[in-house]
């Protein structure tokens, strides 16, 4: 199917910050653009806001003049949606009420031709609640942008049960003609990104109620050791505590409360308390010229050991290894036993990679009181910090020994308390979880999903599909039973499909 | 406890479908019925239902003129409650509404006599919430018919806290005389068949959420393989997605989001999406002359294997053998592992009942790649299709020998993907899980559990609990702590009662 | 922090029965407390409960009539909140509505010095969402009395995320020395005492659903073998089934339907059906002259042996043993299998704790068909009563044996279906799980949760986390895990924090 051709003319409503910055991406494109908004003040506001941002560009020397001068006079104001008749796609961005939309709807079923598309913005209302009553159901489908429009990429198209195949395919190859990534998606709730990004926050949110770790620390860990853009305590303070609980709860009650999308009631305190982050001044962390910066956990510099055993493969840390040998560091190798993971002997301790118990539990289990775990790393030869945890068996001495190990190497060490899975296992484990289900329910495919949440929410290492991958499903779905078998609730459920692969062998995105 | 005897005055109120339903089967068995409407053109159009009704059994030669004239003499429509006043039984079949409900009963219990018996009808509200405030709360039950009263025999008697023994037998004995079949159930959500029945709708719509097998497929299997009167698909088209989504929400939230309940988002989606069924044209199937028929999957004919090999005991599946014998197929006997259920080989495939765990899975865990495993039929010898699944480590070739062994012997052959339990047999466990729950909890004996799905909802086999004792609980609860281990959640949770009989040896109709 | 001196001067919002009682306590410990009431007809009303109360203490010689007097002229009503203006610390105890609250706070705040404390009696809303919008959100905090004010030692102090730690402290040390038992709480639903004791009404309402026992043979055994002041159905009969239903639901609600808090759909049964407990004549029990008292079920007198074997460590039933010998039977010690827990030979019968298994599983699991389990007393040296229970494959023999042998010792002996973990242990053992949870998530420490429970609901040995401490974490843990195994349900899913303490062998104390 190929892409709307530049001359078919688009019409958007609503001049918001989504509509206008949507039809400043249609303009540059080439396409006459017809911007409309009930409220008529907003239509200029709207034009306003599309001009700043192209002048911004061309001071940025991001955008030639000429083309900034053509982009803005494609874009036509309209006083009333019957001038917009000839448009052959109209995008809805306005208020994210049902039926304020299915009204909108109808009037441009009746006012458009019959064969132009009617898109969605909507980021939470069901596609085909939008599609009832419409005379021509299968021309509508969702179309959603991520804020801001014109810099972000990601494009989910979203087809409802009833929606033409061929109206999401021009859909989609009208996103890429306009230099953005989209991807395809049912009309689910949360869609793809809204979705899958929730175990992000709630794992986080979840350590912090069990009180392991400071949010700064966490933020720091997940940053710095494992590759995310920013922590996930920042980055709801940037979103907005308001807003990102708002989404946890309508995925969660469209879910009918599956325990997977449960809010914190951390969350709700937040906003109760009118903490919603950097827009009023607090969050998680003080903003504002007399706030204290919050610090991560940093461990005091320790001695580390000369020499250090390896017994058997210790799976996804194995670079750790180079890293280790290449700060002077002598690593022996041994071999382990056949089907059992891999460790490390440092000094008096036994080192290795969290599986989802708790050090203290695998402590007792495998009788090793000097027990010390250490977080997933994006890469550990290059990561520029770790976490490491004792169990309440180990003593002090043995873990400043480890500390001071990875410090030799070049790790930041943050010491956290003895958390199931530490915080950047247990996230990335739930984060590819989630990502299953969505596969297994063909919400999308395995390659959209991790395009998705590379371009929508920044995910390191091609998102988390391929990071499970690489991990292999195996270990993944270990981590997660130890969750459940840890926590007792089904909020930490394998996804049918994860365990699967685990059986058969199979990556995610066979 | 006797009948109301023919001279006791019934008063029905509400003359729509449910209520001249009612009133034509008392005044069928002989009762003079008052036939009382607050809209007082329903009454007449109640009536005229009935009379309809009578003249088409007559048509049909299953009335007597003589009688349906006298039935519909019996009749007797009133303008006002009051000229009702000497009835000895009410029976209320208003709008679903508790306010508008306890209003009416004030009115009767004040104009009919202290001894007079109120029912209700209602198929979802509290009998406890109804009886609260009425003077004499030990005269009110439920009288629970099913749709269309007239042709429906299961009746369910359902008592309050408070509801006098006497009135829920007098009221058991007056259905078993008007050619009713009654059962006893205590003021639960759902009664008994609404409660019941869940399963049937959730274990389909779970199965198509992850896409395992098409609607039309699974709906062949349960109906051609396990006796069901219809599919759970076409049922629901039937009964309409708004109302079975609504019966599905309401008792969910009444076990305050018991995940066991919680409905499907895929049905929420067809109701928003406006395919309700076969009443909008749409549902899950299309409707009307244009709409292609639904096929199910039917594997083409392959060639089947002269031998079969048996190795141990394959429970319910035994009767197979017989079948295959006289298809012309060997079957030579080996004796298993002590303890361990038994299998057939096919080929080069491994053949057995499922247990609730996928093929791949078992496949890994009993080191056998070539595994097929098929589901469970309503009975071996005669039933006319039945499902397969391979594992994923299992060649296509080896599934095709099983196939053609299978259709030598008669059955069609539908092979869906490697869903846990398939669908028959999870199913059927899911069934036989909520009736033992509903007899734990004393909603009714297990002997009126299965009488009300048999004739509430037509189920083969005597009923879910007549199935579980055929089966074995030891088998059933097995199955279904495989899918709770599978899906890890406590939707398969297994009921305490059936736990129970497991350990113990008894039935459940012990 | 030092408590306010007694020249500070108090004012009381809400002159109803929390209000005025709370007004008593601090005139009596010497303050002047203004008393004000939105409706002024209240406030003369609240100050004659005060009179009449203390009037009855000099009668009954609690109080001497001087300080009596005294104590009544210090309540000062006052017309409007303006005439209190130089009070240094503000409790309301108006209605549960946030708005009428915040509304009034802010009234307060711009009325009272900017070092006024303003504190709140609220037991179930957000202190955080009440400080939302204050200027001085620090100065405001929790102070949760429990009716009546004048009797109930215990008071909690709740801090929201804001709450000054100085504002927090000197409310504890006033309440101190006002001659109440304070404890600190964070804001969190519930706070302490109405979470932790949500599982004591819990537990007995779902072994009610299964009909294990009769509501008077549970309080029974509750009462007269674990020392607790009142079984929980009596309890929920005076506290009312409309205020315990409407508290379940409202923590339930602010967890988002965490399942640990699911209320019994029996309970919403009695609330609708008006059987709110004694103020409206019928709860689970009857109350009236012509009501017939429920009796608990005792075992008629049966012959016991005169010897007994105990095989290994009967770890917290050890003291029975002393009391067996002391009722002149013999006690013959054999030891056990190493690690395994120990039992008691008497008869034919197998004798153990329960361990949160049924019966009849451990009994097929163990190959003892023979086995009779006894519930936890509080003290197995002078306890009146205990619960037994045995596996369907024993004998009912067997079981005579052992309840005459008990009788023998002293006990009434109730015999119950044999449900898992019986009614004392699994309560006990569910009320330390959610008190871990509460320490684990710092709503307060192990020493102020204990003393919350022992305070504001009268728990005996110490609280629910000294109970534990004195089983063993590790034996909690075990039967939590066999009650969640039994059930399938996260609602009996383990505190992370009693998993630890059975893995690193740490009291909850430490």
């Amino acid at each position: 199917m190929s892409a709307l051709t530049r001359d078919v003319k688009i019409v958007v409503i609503g001049a918001g910050a989504m509509g206008s910055g949507i039809a400043q991406v249609a303009a540059r494109a080439g396409h006459t653009v017809y911007l409309y908004d009930g409220r008529s003040e907003a239509i200029a506001a709207g034009r306003a806001a599309i001009e700043k941002d192209l002048k911004f560009l061309v001071a940025k020397n991001r955008l030639d003049g000429a083309e900034a001068t053509a982009t803005l006079e494609r874009v036509v104001p309209v006083a009333a949606l019957a001038e917009a008749a000839d448009a052959g796609l109209a995008i809805e961005a306005i208020v994210e009420n049902l039926d304020v939309k299915r009204k909108l709807f109808a009037e441009l079923e009746s006012l458009l031709g019959a064969d132009a598309i009617i898109a969605s913005n909507t980021s939470s209302l069901s596609i085909n609640a939008m599609a009832a009553g419409l005379a021509r159901p299968g021309r509508l489908a969702g179309l959603h942008f991520f804020n801001p429009a014109p810099r972000m990429a990601l494009v989910e198209v979203v087809s409802g049960l009833t929606t033409d195949r061929e109206v999401a395919e021009t859909l989609y190859a009208t996103a890429r003609a306009w230099g953005k990534v989209p991807v395809h998606a049912a009309s689910t709730p949360g869609f793809i990104v809204n979705r899958v990004a929730r175990p992000y926050y709630a794992e986080a949110l979840r350590v912090l109620a069990e009180h392991e770790a400071e949010p700064a620390t966490l933020d720091a860990i997940l940053r710095e050791g494992c590759g995310f853009a920013m922590g996930p305590f920042e980055l709801m303070d940037l979103i907005g505590h308001d807003v990102n609980f708002a989404v946890t709860k309508s995925v969660f009650e469209a879910y009918f409360c599956d325990r997977r999308f449960a809010p914190s009631p951390f969350q709700q305190e937040l906003v109760a308390a009118g903490r919603l982050g950097r827009k009023s001044g607090r969050g998680i962390y003080e903003y504002g010229e007399l706030a204290a910066k919050a610090v991560p956990q940093d461990e005091a510099p320790q001695d580390g050991e000369p020499r250090v055993t390896v017994v058997g493969d210790i799976g996804a840390a194995a670079p750790l290894l180079a890293r280790l040998e290449a700060a002077g560091i002598e690593v022996r190798r041994e071999s382990g036993m056949h089907g059992k993971r891999g460790w490390m002997q440092i000094g008096a301790a036994r080192v290795a990679l969290t599986d989802g118990r708790t050090a203290t539990l695998r402590a007792a289990e495998e009788r090793q009181p000097n027990l010390v775990l250490f977080d997933l790393c994006l890469d550990y030869s290059t990561s520029t910090r770790i976490a490491l945890t004792r169990a309440d068996q180990c003593g002090l001495g043995a873990l400043r020994v480890v500390t001071g190990t990875f410090q030799k190497a070049g790790f930041k060490v943050s010491v956290i308390d003895d958390v199931a899975g530490l915080i950047a296992l247990r996230t990335v484990a739930m984060l590819a979880n989630e990502a299953a289900d969505a596969v297994l329910q063909r919400v999308a495919s395995a390659r959209d999903v991790d395009t998705a949440m590379r371009h929508g929410t920044n995910y390191p290492k091609g998102g988390p599909l391929a990071w499970a991958d690489q991990l292999g499903a195996g270990f993944v779905v270990e981590v997660l039973a130890n969750l459940q078998e840890h926590y007792g609730e089904e909020r930490y459920r394998v996804s049918p499909l994860l365990r699967r692969k685990a059986c058969n062998g199979e990556a995610m995105y066979d």
